[in-house]
Parts: structure tokens; sequence; C-alpha cells
């Protein structure tokens, strides 16, 4: 049987495996032929090793080596792009254009690039001088991350070449990457461009290391163990806070994304005025991946007007006259069943689809439940449950008492979203409402739905608990997202020689913003 | 029996108490009149309600009112400084002059200051913005805080006036202060202040509420509550990790300082040129404040030199030719005898001290011991414990390897300080040496006692776990320190009118300091 080798210390090897897995088509519902290994502890101690010597000499290197690697990486992406691309349409039924080829792999490359910009400024190290007293701090790196990334992006969540790849490597970390089990041989892919960036950029080549699974054992142990700085999560919330506690008990910094359901109001006014086009892009919205995003809709608050049930019925048709693409795996449609079952049994109602749709592969037909202000703060907790995939839960809502209510029972959101009216007819309500909505969420959005995480400096993909580990960090966002994989280092009377370059009176770099007596300067 | 009397939403009310204590005079060995109480979960839960309406209060207030209040609790501090002073000076036995009143209590006023003066300026928000896609971040309250003060620092570490106190005061964020059970009274007198100057700047009356002391069950029920935002605390390793594991399994950020043995490394060259001016630095650094400080050097790291014995031969009779003062407690004597007496069973050779001292009080003798380094390496664990207390551990190094053998060993720590010749005779053994300290401490010294930490925008206050719960963040140093209690809000596509004013196109508060599309520009 032809096994997938893993990258461990800059070589592809057999791993020493305690097992195998296939991965499938989710399209056909076939399983394909190279198996991977499931890696015994002695492929992670071996990766721990060399990533603690990775990280030494990281440290002493010029981060130009690191911003050159970063850029020969996307550029060695978009050179594989067709093959990487065909990958993962295979592994994850994911269309080719526009999403992964003209979205996500660009997205990515673009990440990547943005990471290198951000090494070369150096003004995401955040030094900060204290001229009079001669204190002076920066970010430095905090030591191997491990990351694992998520099944729903293949490539800008990859724990290989995604956003928190990104950010540990900008922060000078290795990474050790666990691919996610279902796309295995796109992760591989990858890893294969990131070797090749390494050896050409002269970083250490256990910079960046790669295995494609463990026993949950063997990830508590990982992600506690001594030698590692820091860990990345984006995941299911029962895999994330078996993680965290692992993490956490060992005092290693963990920042996970795990689940949210992203709220969407509509207000009275924006159903008056616009209601059908509003009810479009809903639809665009749940629909978009097949509803596995981390910021899919998966609760509507619509209050009760004269439109709400035209916009239900709008919506209904949509789903219905939309044929529902293949999810990501069969495991994923069960729990998509299970959590549509779930909100039925807490009092929601069924408009449409609720069962396995026709097709090949893992289908679940559009489904739109709804229910009641009422019989939502009857049944809180069991009515926001996460429901991964093309499913939402419409909750109409008779007046602002039960709206405000509903959003102070909410748990904590990556993102909340009002539609109000043009005119300002809704400003008083939105007014007295949205203080209540920003507690919970992350991003606050108006007048456009939250599917999409543009790469900003000023964005939060994070939000308060149990959306992710942290109210204050963001997963997206570059150089935000990347002081989160640094330690902070000060100086306190140390000899002017003895100075990173970063932290000495005089800079070198004309690009970096430092923080000197308490104004920014630059250069 | 007089029982004082809790600060809870606004009013000083009698507990609801499971029990009392009694606070005592270590520099006599005498109890108090005075009773506290030890709360019942109802006065928490009371605290926690009051503090919950007090949040969203804090959230639509002018942040003037709140640099309004820091300014005016400062000055009221100041005005009963004798009041206060006299209180702690009972309950610490540290000396009034020049420790509380000329040392610690304008540290006190003047970090509240620094915080009203951060919260006037707002740069502590990090704003950002990106006009082009018109997504907007910054930082904004987490919600209420629950601080325990350590016992060492009844001022500036207090949960109701210290450190942690300003920053989440700064933040926007309620405190629910627990007094440390050996400083109660004074804890009392600096909450009247703050109940004040609440009173005068016109901010929720339950913004700040105190109570004296909980059962070790409801302290990890207070963690983990959903009303809350995040935790502060200072103090022993054994109680931190309780709450700390009681916290981050509710998903509540908790920042902790914890434990440190602060390591000194004396190069050869420094001890040639220096010898005895270097053991008179050592030794007012380790007896300053009995050696009950975060900061105190535990651990001497000599090169064996001509110099080594003549200067361990220094120390030892400085030790023996100064008082001891009274410690904090016979528990903290006990537990510094229990430490001691563990160096010893661990190998380590006592050369003056180890027992108790006369005087009255609870005095034990100034204590040092030394070691080889081929011992600490053959029990790094059992001669890396703190003790907290006026006993230093001196381990004698025959090479660099050795050195170099022992820095890989150590837990993190707040601090690590280098003494090396000014003729620049050491150079080569630091540069060799200092990136393995560096990677275990936060703060890095040059030839300058740890002992001191400057309020400073550049201090690190922190360093890798155990001595903190996350070596990015610092404990001290406005603004940085404020930034911990504080969450993510991003605005995507908000509309103009909607958006805080810190993120308005045009800002009214010409001292801010923002991010706007990458370039730091002020007002």
């Amino acid at each position: 049987m032809d096994v997938a080798q893993v990258l461990i210390d800059g070589k592809w090897r057999e791993a020493d495996a305690e097992g195998t897995f296939h991965a499938e088509n989710p399209a056909k519902g076939e399983a394909f032929a190279l198996a991977f290994p499931t890696s015994r502890w002695s492929d992670c101690d071996l990766a721990l090793t060399s990533a603690t010597k990775a990280a030494a000499e990281l440290r002493t290197i010029n981060p130009a080596k690191i911003a050159t690697f970063l850029d020969a990486y996307a550029n060695n992406i978009e050179a594989a792009a067709v093959t990487i691309v065909a990958a993962a349409a295979e592994e994850t039924a994911l269309p080719i254009t526009p999403r992964l080829k003209d979205v996500e792999l660009p997205r990515t490359t673009n990440q990547l690039r943005q990471a290198a910009t951000a090494v070369r400024e150096e003004s995401w190290r955040h030094a900060t001088l204290d001229l009079e007293k001669n204190i002076r701090s920066c970010f430095a790196p905090i030591g191997p991350v491990v990351i694992f990334g998520p099944n729903n992006f293949p490539f800008a969540f990859n724990g290989v070449s995604g956003g928190d790849f990104a950010a540990a490597i900008a922060a000078g970390n290795p990474v050790i990457a666990k691919a996610h089990p279902l796309h295995p041989n796109t992760t591989r892919l990858l890893a294969e461009q990131a070797l090749k960036a390494l050896e050409t950029s002269g970083l250490p080549l256990a910079t960046v290391q790669m295995i494609y699974n463990v026993s949950n054992e063997n990830g508590l142990k990982l992600v506690s163990d001594p030698r590692i700085g820091a860990v990345g999560f984006t995941g299911s919330r029962t895999a994330g806070l078996h993680l965290k506690r692992a993490a956490e008990d060992a005092g290693k910094p963990i920042y996970l994304e795990m689940s949210s359901i992203n709220p969407v109001i509509f207000l009275p006014g924006a159903l008056a005025e616009r209601s059908e086009q509003l009810a479009q892009e809903l639809v665009d919205s749940v629909l978009a991946g097949s509803g596995q995003f981390c910021t899919s809709p998966n609760l509507i608050l619509i209050f009760e007007t004269p439109q709400t049930e035209a916009f239900l019925a709008q919506i209904a048709k949509s789903f219905n006259d939309r044929a529902a693409q293949p999810l990501l795996s069969t495991a994923g449609r069960k729990q998509l069943h299970q959590g549509v079952t779930a909100l039925i049994d807490a009092g929601a109602q069924l408009i449409t689809g609720g069962d396995h749709a026709p097709g090949d592969g893992y289908r679940y037909a559009n489904t739109l439940l709804r229910a009641t202000a009422k019989q939502f703060l009857a049944a809180p907790h069991d009515l926001q449950r996460e429901i991964f995939g093309n499913a939402t839960l419409a909750v109409t809502i008779s007046n602002q008492f039960e709206l405000a209510s509903i959003l102070r029972l909410l748990e904590g959101n990556l993102t909340g979203t009002f539609y109000s009216a043009k005119s300002g007819a809704d400003d008083v309500t939105y007014n007295d409402i949205a203080p209540l909505l920003r507690e919970k969420v992350g991003r606050l959005l108006n007048d456009k739905m939250p599917t999409g995480v543009a790469v900003s400096p000023a964005m939060n993909h994070g939000g308060p608990y149990p959306s992710t580990s942290h109210p204050g960090s963001t997963s997206v966002g570059i150089p935000t997202s990347i002081a989160r994989f640094a330690k902070l280092d000060c100086y306190d009377a140390v000899r002017p020689e003895r100075l990173p370059d970063i932290l000495k009176d005089a800079i070198a770099n004309p690009n970096t913003w430092r923080s000197i007596n308490g104004a920014w300067v630059k250069g």
C-alpha cells in the first residue's frame, strides 16, 4: 500500500505510523487510493526537537530571510496552483472557480505576502523606547507553534499555509502543522512548496514541518509539550476545548476559533425598503461554501412586519431552487442533520429541506427553519446550537423587548449584523439594540453579510468565548494577528551595542514604526 | 464584636459572613481588634450583579469621567496618606519611610495618574482604520474584572488601588477587588477613598467594589462566573494555578503573576573590576522589603574567580551585620524556613542564617546558601524553588558550559540580570550566553539589580510561564497593561454616525494616536 510521507526536520520521510486513513472525494463518496499515516509520538517528538533547534536559529537570522521565504512560498503556490487547486477540489468538492482558484488561493498567497511585508517593516514588533529611563521592549518569537487547521478552508486556514501559519512564521517561529484529515493531499502539496521555499530562502529546513494525523492522546501531548511556545486551532468546539485545557494546564497560550452562529438582524424599515434584495443577499451568504463558513449566518432575527412572510417565502423558494452542493464529508452531513433535528426537537419548525438531497456525494437539502422569539427564549441554549452547513434558523420577533432578551442570552460570536432602513427609520431601534449585540461579537456589520473576512489590519476575526478563547485577539488581519505568537522582551539598562537593532536609538530600517517616549515615529 | 463592612454596589454594608478573621501586626505578632468578614457567595453574587450594571453604564459614559475618577482617587489617597500609611505599616511591618510613604504610595498615585492620562489620550485603544475597505477596530472594555492583590505591596499591587486596578478601570471596566487578608484595614481605607472619588466624579458607584475574603470554593466560582470579563491575580503559584484553571475552563482570560527567582549572573570580569561594590548592590537588592519582592534575586550565578570567595564572604558579613526585618506573617516565615530547609535538603550549603532571628515579630535571619553548578544540575527542580523572603542561593560556576546548562534548565522568570566588565572583558561570554537567558525572562538587565520596576510604557513586568500566564503581556507599564482588560471591537461597513468617536474619520481628541491605512497619526 502506498502511504504518504510526513515532513519532519526538512525531509519527507516514512511516518512512524500507528495506522493509516484515506481521504474521500465528497462529491462522489469514494475514497482515494493514497493512504495517509497516523503518526505515533516518535514523529511528534522528532518534530518538536527539530523545531526547537530551528527556533534558536531563527532568532539569530536576518528577518529579511523570513520575508523572502514567505514571498517565495506564495510564488511557489501560484506556480503549482493548477495541481493544488485540483487536489483541493477533489478532497473538498468545493468549486474550482471561483472559490478555490479565484478566491481562496489568491487570498492565501496575499496573506503570505502581507506577512512578508510586515516582517520587512517590523512595525508588528511594537518597539517601545523609554529613552529617559533607558527601558526598551519589543515583541519577539514565542517558540515553536503547533497549528491545527479546519476542514472548511483547504488553503486560507490550512495549518501549513493559512492565516495562523503566516502569523506564526512572521513572528519568527517554526510551525508544526497538523493537516486536516479531510484534505491531506492538498496539505501535502502545499508543504512540498513550503519546503522548496525554505531551501531557496536559506531558513532552517525544520521551520515548516507537517504531519497528517495523531491520536487524540498525542494531540493533547503535543499542545502541552514543554518545547512549544503556543498553539493555533481552528475547528470544532469539542476538539478545541480538549486541546485548550491541555495547553492551558501546561501554561501554553492557545488561540482557538471554535464556533459562531453569526446573528443577522433585519430591522423593520430595512424589510419595508428592500426585502427582496435582502432575501437574495441572505441566501447567497447562507449557501456560500454550502454554509461551511465560520461566519455563516446561522441565526436570522426578523421583526414581524407586512414583508416578513414574503421574505421568508422568498428565501425558502431560493433554497428549493438552488441545487444542494456536496458537503465536505459524510460525518459533516450527519452532524448537520443531527443539528437540524435538534433544532426541531427544541421547537423550531422546518420550512424547507431537513434531509439528505439527491445527487452524487454528501448533499443535504438547503434547509430553512423558523421559530418565534418566545420559542427561542424558552430554549435559548438549544436554539443557538451551531449548525455547520447549508441550514439556518429564522426567528421572528414581535417587539424590541424580545430582541433585547434574545441578544442578552446569546453566547459570544465572531460576527453580528444589522440591516436597517437607509431612510433612518430604524435608527432609534438600532441605537437601543446595537450595544447589546456589540458586547457579544468581535465584528459588527451594517447592511453587509458577514461571510466575507477581509485581510485588513483593522479586521477582527475573533470574538467573545466560546467563539474564540480570547476576545482581544484576531486570527485574521496583519500585523495584528502576529503578536499572538510573540513574547514581550524588555531590555532594562542593557548596553547599547547589545540591544537588538530594532531597539537601538538609531534604527536602520526606514519603514519601522516605533513608539519613542510616547510618540509613534517611523524610521 | 466589631466587624468591618464590605463595599458592594456603592455602599458600605454588613457582609453576609460565614466567618471572620483578624489581621496581625507582624512586627509584634499581635492580632488587631477589628474583625474582617469572610463573605458568603451572596456577597459575590450581589457584587457581580452590580458590576454588570456598572459595566453597561461605563460603556456609555464620557471617558473623561473615568480619568477624573482616577485623578480624584490619587488626590484622595494623598490627602489621607498619613492614615493609610500608618495602617499599612501596622499590618505589614514595612517601614513608613522611605518604603511606604516615600516610595510605594507615590508610585501608586503615579500609576493612577498615568492611567488617567492614558484614558484622556485614548491611544491605548489602538484605533485602527482601513479607510479603503471601511473596516475599523479598537479596544473596548472586556467586562467586570476581578482582582486579587498580593501580600507584599499593600498599595502598588492592591486589588483596589494597584497596577491591575488602574489598568482595568482605565479600560472602562468595573473592578471587584479581593483584599489580601494580611492587610484588610489598609485595603478598607483605600476603598473609602475610591468610593469618595466615585461620588465626586460621577461614575457608577459600583465601579469599585471590595470584599475581604472568600472561601477557596467561592474564589473559584467568582473567577468563572459568566458575568465577569477577566481576572487579574498576583500571588503564590499554588493559589494562582487553582484560579487559572477555574477561569480558563470557563473561557475567562486570567492574567497571573505567580513566581520568579530572578537569576543574577556575575561574569568574571565584573567581579575582577568591582566585586565589593557589586556585593553591596546585591545585598541591598536581596534584603529590600525583607526579600518579599516578586523581583528579588533568589538565584545568584557566579563564576569561580579569585574574587568569588571574598565576594560571598562580604555578602555573608553584610547579611550578619544587618538586622533582620519582620516578615509579613508567621505563615510567610514558616514557608521561608521550609524553602531554606528544602534547598539544604537538595544539596545547598548554609553559609549564614537559616533560622528565626531574635527581635519582636516574625523575623528570619538574613540567609545565604551556596551550591556548585554540579549540585544545581543534579537537582535543577529543587534548587530553583522560589524562596519568598530574605534568603538567596549562590551557585558557583566553573565554566561557561555549566552556566549554559543551568540556564537551559531554568523555568520562566520575570527578570534576568547580567553584571559584566565595563572593560568589555566579558563581552564574548555575554554574547554567547545572553540569548539563553533572554528566552527565559521577561526583562533582561545589565549592571543593575532587578528589584526596581519602573512604571514605564516600555516595562515588562511579566515573563514566560510559570512566572506569569502569558509571556506577551505585562502587569506594569501604561498603556501596555491596559489592553489585557480589553476586547477587540471591529466595525465593518458600519455607518459613519454609528461609529464610536475614536473610529470616525475625523477625531475630536488631538492627543489620540491612531493607525490609519498603516501609518500612525496623531489627532
